[in-house]
């Protein structure tokens, strides 16, 4: 903990720890090895082996830790900025960009003949983790190339590849995507921005998109705009929108660049965190561009890189509750107040007392069962597109588009929670920005909107994929976790067994009366659809944990793997014994609420 | 709503409603009278009739709505200045706290013979409420003043009263509390701050303290500061502090403004949040100084105005999630999204999308809750204080003795999930600082930290208020909702009474586990004492909107007593049902967060 909670230099605050950061290097690995299962990407991806894996994490923990973490109060406190028409970005970040494409990080999982590593998006996604909790501002920018990369990989044309994948995969260019305008937020149907035909074989995109993550800055060459467009005479709602690309600067057919596209970022926006992103709004203003993929296929075409999208946000709520969590427990042997009543010790450490210990470990638990959850989706989505055989894949795919949501939305929900903890432990100094624990609380504030609001989430996890596979996804999750369950209660770990199993057992009954619902009255349904993802997520998240606390056993430090059962336990009484009750809120009815009026509702 | 959801404007952005509030005067007045038992009060405060409560919500409320709620976004954009050592308050406050002492908002409750009116505590909480809800930067001054104005009419001597009292209740002097030191925030016997006599009778303070909430400002001429402060030869620890006066300008034994004291605003914090509340770090250099009251007896003279502070900062809790409702709920219905299960209108308000309409049920029933505990706390405040019969005044004293940290604690936690819900209906835009959901997000968050963090109000809950009166505190408020319990059952609001009954049920092991393990193994108690101030708060929350949902019966609007039934409903199946399974959470035992070492728990 030397690097976390260094003591306090002559005439610092008291109490105001230095913003390091340690990637969580062995948490990652034991959350891959003994919860997630990346063992079963062995036969798909045989070069992902024990010491690949671990050479990657190493190094991307260093890189996160010594490169980025370093920057991120900067990009904080001066942030991106718009300056004669073109975004600057906050101090650091371009340079760091530019090692971070140099290191191989933007190609690690992008297939061989693209010139990427080829490595399962498993591992992408445990080194985007690390990223994006050393500084999350900055991990966006390659978080929404890997959106542009998936997309032309998969509706590109040969030609498209050839002239952008590359750039994409090496990092020398970045990606963006331009789908939100401001009358279409979680509603695409609503979408203006048109595209009409050149006469030359290409086209013109003329409208405004906002919320542009790095939709433009000065650390690579060129950007890549991929953009949800509308076409002349095309039909209303989603099916007249296509999916298009308009890079920032013109590209020749040799691959050199030209002038500049006919596109701008109007503004940036003010936002209450992650200010090192530069959120553009983007004025497309007859720029040139080409289709991607089929006429009327935009939406689709999206849909199928929105699972890893999603993933990614997820796992922003972990890296953010990581980041937030390490500097309340760095702050905790710090700041002395107050006698313990273990240790009788006056002052003593916060961290030595009881109330604050059990913040942190439940701060702890919540992430590594996210975490769980995150990387199990992952491995899932890896199995769906490069498992040997065909049953493998298909059961992989039923999975991860099951996971996705929660994983997202789960995982998003305790990024906030746990940031907000994060500045309790604080005190009176975790609501001064200086210590640095309010950007955690800011900056976690958005994951749970983007890449489709959580509440989106828990419609698509009612409304579709419920019923994905005539509920076989959902039915083959339960019967994975009762086989985690029997182990368990033949175990030391009985109880956390046993409230496991009462868990599912009610998760199990809100289902079924979810199923029943949605077919019958779907604003029943929807009225419990949060609350019922936040119910899977609770045993789901305790299902990860109870799977590490099982393989906890064979781990040589004994202390360790103690505390991984530990977690288990404690996440069983104080999370999962609430599940039961939880169920009774899925299933209320939207009956209270439909009669609920603005004037009722209103002061 | 015309006032919430006024029509765009050509070429506003879509979305972002005008911030404007209005104060819930209807609300509040059915709290006091169906839920907070204002009626009790009749014998002690003869004048505080329905007439004069309604003339004085409706003047407060239009206060707040119409004068204070306008500056509060500049306040948070421009903050409070420090200029040439002297601090400037934001654009409009000083001119908004002339208007607001000389409406008589400051000596609502003060005793007439320091020129007050009064009235009843409880109806100064309801006024405070809408103006922490307008403006809690500003709201903030008042609250303090109230502090020092009790702290001078408990312990002042009669020349003290004389000299200060007067003009803090005219409002034409504030007040502060002068507590906190860097090494010393939660824990006040680490206190440095020397007051040493200065052979006159009087005594001279130096020392630093940090985070004085309007320690300095340009909205009146003087500031009365009352600070704790170490004696010479004075036993270590708490009894060695003792409480001073020390007002920026001295007074004469006129009464007349002589020169400046030898005190000054060192600096001024940059925080999350409340930017229109100075925070200011106090250099007092030698600052004259009265001693008030006993030698020694510091901060039991500190705890004594200590119930008064929790309930105002509780009350900040619910007020700053009233506003946020107020901001999501106008949204909701100015933004259209999507199709409408109910309706099957496209495109759709967010207010007919069942998933919002559920989240703001949800927000609007803890707001009603958390309200409700408020007040009650006030009404047992006021009896307490001023009851004509003693067996009354003995048994509202342990009602707020033990509401008061559930008031604290869980408003303020209750406001924090509301201004972060009140960010997620926005979508996109909450997250963009000019929509102004942001700026509540950031406000919410220091109340759970100052006035006590509420892992402290769960300490004292746990720690000493569970043993109040031999337990007769717990025993008798449980005792008062068994009684509602059972009207319920008799009622249509059966179901309620059961989950009520069951939550109630939890809370009693809960607590008898609690008594038991703080006699034997305290860190057992104190590790489940956050857990447990929770669930009692969720209990009497439900309570409190059960006893609205049994009395709204008798109002004349259908609708509108329908939705306090329906709230206690909603609240019921989503809140109460998890409380038999959150007692499990509190009965978990120190052991497992004993064994966790930093090495186990870092990274």
């Amino acid at each position: 903990m030397a690097t976390l909670g260094a003591p306090l230099k002559d005439g610092a605050r008291p109490g105001v720890s230095p913003m390091t950061f340690r990637a969580p290097v062995r948490d990652l690995a034991f959350s891959l090895r003994h919860v997630a299962g990346f063992e079963r990407l062995a036969d798909a991806f045989p070069e992902a082996d024990a010491d690949t894996v671990a050479a990657v994490l190493e190094a991307a923990g260093a890189f996160a830790s010594d490169i980025l973490a370093p920057l991120n109060r900067q990009g904080d406190l001066v942030g991106a900025r718009l300056e004669n028409g073109v975004v600057r970005t906050a101090p650091g970040f371009a340079d760091a960009y530019q090692q971070f494409a140099q290191g191989g990080w933007t190609s690690l999982a992008a297939p061989a003949e693209h010139g990427g590593q080829g490595l399962p998006k498993t591992l992408e996604v445990a080194v985007l983790e690390m990223v994006q909790a050393a500084n999350m501002a900055f991990g966006l920018c390659p978080m929404l190339s890997l959106g542009a990369i998936e997309a032309l990989e998969l509706c590109g044309s040969p030609e498209q590849k050839a002239k952008y994948l590359g750039k994409l995969v090496s990092g020398e260019w970045t990606g963006t995507m331009n789908l939100t305008e401001p009358q279409a937020g979680s509603d695409l149907a609503a979408l203006t921005t048109m595209a009409t035909p050149d006469g030359d074989g290409g086209w013109r995109i003329t409208g405004q998109k906002i919320y542009i993550t790095w939709g433009d800055h000065d650390a690579a060459d060129n950007i890549v705009h991929l953009v949800l467009a509308r076409t002349p005479d095309a039909p209303p709602g989603v099916k007249g929108i296509s999916l298009f690309l308009a890079p920032k600067v013109l590209v020749g057919d040799d691959g050199k660049l030209g002038p500049a596209n006919a596109l701008r970022a109007g503004s940036l926006e003010h936002k209450l965190g992650i200010h090192g992103s530069p959120t553009c709004v983007m004025l497309f203003e007859g720029a040139k561009a080409e289709l991607v993929g089929g006429l009327g296929q935009g939406l689709p075409n999206m849909f199928v890189m929105m699972n890893a999208a999603r993933l990614q946000v997820g796992t922003q709520g972990v890296a953010i509750a990581e980041r937030a969590y390490q500097q309340a427990l760095a702050f905790s042997q710090d700041r002395a107040q107050g006698r313990s009543a273990w240790t009788g010790a006056y002052p003593s450490r916060l961290f030595d007392h009881p109330d604050v210990r059990r913040t942190l470990v439940l701060m702890k638990a919540h992430i590594e069962a996210a975490r769980g959850i995150c990387l199990s989706t992952a491995v899932a989505a890896d199995l769906a597109r490069a498992a040997p055989d065909a049953a493998t894949r298909t059961a992989a795919k039923l999975r991860e588009e099951l996971l996705t949501p929660i994983a997202k939305a789960w995982s998003t929900d305790i990024g906030v929670w746990v940031a907000s903890q994060g500045v309790q432990i604080h005190g009176g100094m975790g609501f001064i920005e200086e210590t640095g624990a309010a950007q955690h609380y800011r900056d976690a504030r958005i994951a749970p909107i983007y890449e489709g609001t959580n509440g989106i989430q828990a419609i698509d996890l009612v409304g579709r994929k419920l019923m994905l596979g005539e509920g076989q996804a959902v039915g083959d999750l339960m019967d994975d976790i009762r086989d985690t369950i029997d182990l368990l209660k033949a175990s030391d770990l009985k109880s956390v067994g046993l409230r496991l199993e009462a868990a599912l057992d009610a998760a199990a009954s809100a289902t079924a009366w979810l199923i029943e619902r949605r077919a019958k009255a779907m604003p029943d349904a929807l009225a419990g659809a949060t609350a019922y993802q936040t119910l899977l997520g609770d045993v789901v998240g305790g299902w990860m944990l109870a799977k590490g606390a099982l393989a906890a056993d064979g781990e040589a430090d004994a202390a360790w793997a103690e505390s991984k059962r530990a977690l288990a336990r404690v996440f069983a009484e104080a999370v999962l014994a609430q599940v039961p009750g939880a169920a009774a809120g899925v299933m209320i009815g939207a009956a209270d609420f439909e009669a609920m009026t603005p004037e009722v509702l209103g002061a």
